[in-house]
């Protein structure tokens, strides 16, 4: 690893890259990989490139310690004109994540956190979740031929297992408190000597700086003034912010965009603090959303990303069930098919052109998180059409119907 | 369009660029675009280009004329010395194409038959399938804003049915022969003027020719000496055999790979064809195979694939369902989670390394075709294992099993 710290977002004290726990020992408040200053893109073509290879000078990783990808990132930024007249935005950015090697973003950070823990000599990784995150972490553990343990609750269906069970962690459906299972997971992470990657360690955080770096280039280095990103744990929200900033302070761009931290109003812990004023989140009770892949109700990196998106005077919104399948139903329109999470940035954006908070002058990106065939119990919330038509009445039946 | 032909594959009669029926006036066998012997790979970063517009040489469209795209193509070439080593080859690697916009390779050609639509005018486009090329051209459609019309047969499940109408084309399901309903499009579209982009239009040979351009990018213009393809209707194989044979006539490569046509034994017309020592494909009778995706009884390019890979002096192989089950679950575990015609490449390779048709100094390639989240109902097929376990015995529990 490079000669480098992980430092506390809140009380800022400084820790060795070495550590793995991912909260400050005083403040309990999230870390994050000390900032990087000075750095430029490695020269290459992304045929042959890794984004940790042309990211490497943001990343602390020593050449050789950085070698285990299945090609995450370098995702397509697609540009919607007719959704940008609509909405009456001056242009409007699609970042598609679903075209990740596990179709959602979180392979950057679990690419990042694998790579964390090879270079530490760990030979079992794992994490707490039951979707996009456990989907990515047995991937990875596999083609890294890690012993991958994967936590999820007890009570989830089969269509959430299988996506999981295929790549053959050691899968367990655990019975208790899903809050708790969190923190048992740092604790037989610490004896058992596995690695957890869950949604709060720095290193994820570090992979999702990657899709800030990806939209620079995509927009030659001039910023949207807008990214809307939907916001679970927190901490892809982070890694975003941290990458534009890490960009302008090498020089690599003139400004940082404002930030749009989307929830669903059926889990939304961190609007719900910022409407109460409160500094800290709290947990959010009863949540119930489609968009199950951002139904976290009680965010490791909430209280940051209150912080953060204060400072960098951002916007909070929360988007109900129908403005989020409309808006999926919208985007599919448009060619990308979202799972409901990946939909809720154009939510947003719908509802703050309502209420004038994003204005008419404004260059926009949205975080398309994962794809649609992650989630296929939405099928059943739009009103799909098919006709029906005997194959000798078909030729009339088209030419009536154009 | 550039100043080129459309020439017939068997007797060689010379079409316009213009034309938009699919097959041979004279001998009825499938048309190809005019293969190209000038040419190279335009500058540029592939993160701001398109595969049209990087592979620009090799395509007959005009500046102007390629300007729709969801970013297909670009995908992983990703390396395998696990499986090399345990197989007994030299090299092993697998191009993803579940990382396209529609997660299988399809985009690819539906981006470039939408755009030969485009450049004649059409505002209708449409194509006859129930799998992977109807989601591919549905979403392309609407990404296009053309009127899309799909033609599936009556008796689909919804499962197939809700990810193509999520894109909202004009999807029919037509009571009748399924063969015919091949015919019945194409004079429906010229009646009704609408392109059919069906798997054997010359464009999309085009535009999988493009997987073959990017495994040679990809392997620093050394290509690996087998190639091994999914095989259906055949248009995917001719199309990367031709990628090869134009990057060689052009001096960028300096040798083609071998082919390998894998198809799946439970429907393997051309496979049939090659035991017989037939010049001609017959329908295959009771099709049957847990790879739904390569499941095409009369291959409308199987004749042409017949003549193509005897002159390459390739390989013809058919898979059993368990055969491909096998190789699916093994793909995932080295990170991979393809479709189950995804993984018949892998599975064709472990068997021709037994009988010895590959030999152990091979550097191999095999396209994954397609992601498995389209076909769930294989989760079934495998014995996929979970453990359960009390949240207070849960650190017991793990280290019992590491």
């Amino acid at each position: 690893m490079k000669n480098t710290k992980i430092i506390c977002t809140n009380c800022g004290k400084a820790f060795s890259v070495d550590r793995v726990y991912p909260r400050c020992d005083l403040c309990t408040e999230p870390l994050e990989v000390e900032r990087v200053r000075t750095g430029t893109i490695t020269d290459g073509d992304i045929l042959r490139q890794t984004i940790l290879e042309r990211y490497a000078d943001f990343f602390p990783f020593s050449e050789g310690e950085r070698t285990l990808s299945l090609k995450e990132g370098f995702t397509p930024l697609i540009e919607s004109s007719k959704l940008a007249s609509e909405l009456g935005v001056k242009s409007l950015h699609f970042k598609n994540e679903s075209q990740n090697p596990t179709w959602s973003f979180k392979d950057r950070g679990t690419a990042a956190g694998v790579n964390h823990a090879l270079s530490l000599g760990y030979e079992r990784i794992g994490t707490v979740s039951s979707g996009n995150m456990a989907v990515s972490v047995a991937a990875y553990g596999a083609r890294a031929k890690l012993k991958t343990v994967i936590f999820v609750s007890a009570h989830i269906p089969p269509e959430k297992l299988d996506p999981i069970a295929i790549y053959d962690p050691l899968l367990i459906r655990v019975d208790g408190d899903y809050g708790d299972l969190y923190f048992q997971s740092l604790a037989i992470g610490k004896d058992c000597g596995i690695y957890f990657i869950n949604s709060d360690v720095p290193f994820r955080v570090e992979g999702s700086k990657t899709i800030a770096f990806e939209i620079c280039e995509e927009m030659n280095f001039e910023p949207p003034d807008i990214v809307i990103v939907p916001t679970s744990a927190g901490g892809n929200l982070r890694g975003i912010i941290k990458g534009f900033e890490e960009f302008l302070s090498c020089g690599l761009i003139e400004r940082v965009p404002r930030f749009v931290c989307a929830q669903a109003s059926g889990c939304s812990p961190i609007y719900e603090a910022f409407l109460k004023d409160n500094e800290k989140v709290s947990r959010f009770q009863n949540p119930d959303t489609i968009a199950h892949a951002i139904e976290n109700p009680f965010p490791p990196s909430g209280n940051e990303v209150l912080r953060k998106i204060k400072q960098n005077r951002g916007i909070f919104v929360a988007l109900g069930d129908d403005e989020i399948l409309r808006a999926q139903k919208r985007l599919a329109e448009e060619g990308i098919f979202a799972q409901p999470a990946g939909a809720v940035p154009l939510a947003a954006l719908a509802k703050l052109r309502e209420d004038r908070s994003i204005d008419e002058e404004s260059t926009v990106a949205c975080i398309v998180t994962g794809g649609g065939l992650k989630y296929t119990a939405a099928f059943e919330r739009h009103n799909l059409e098919t006709a029906k038509c005997r194959i000798e009445d078909l030729a009339d039946f088209v030419g009536d119907r154009l």
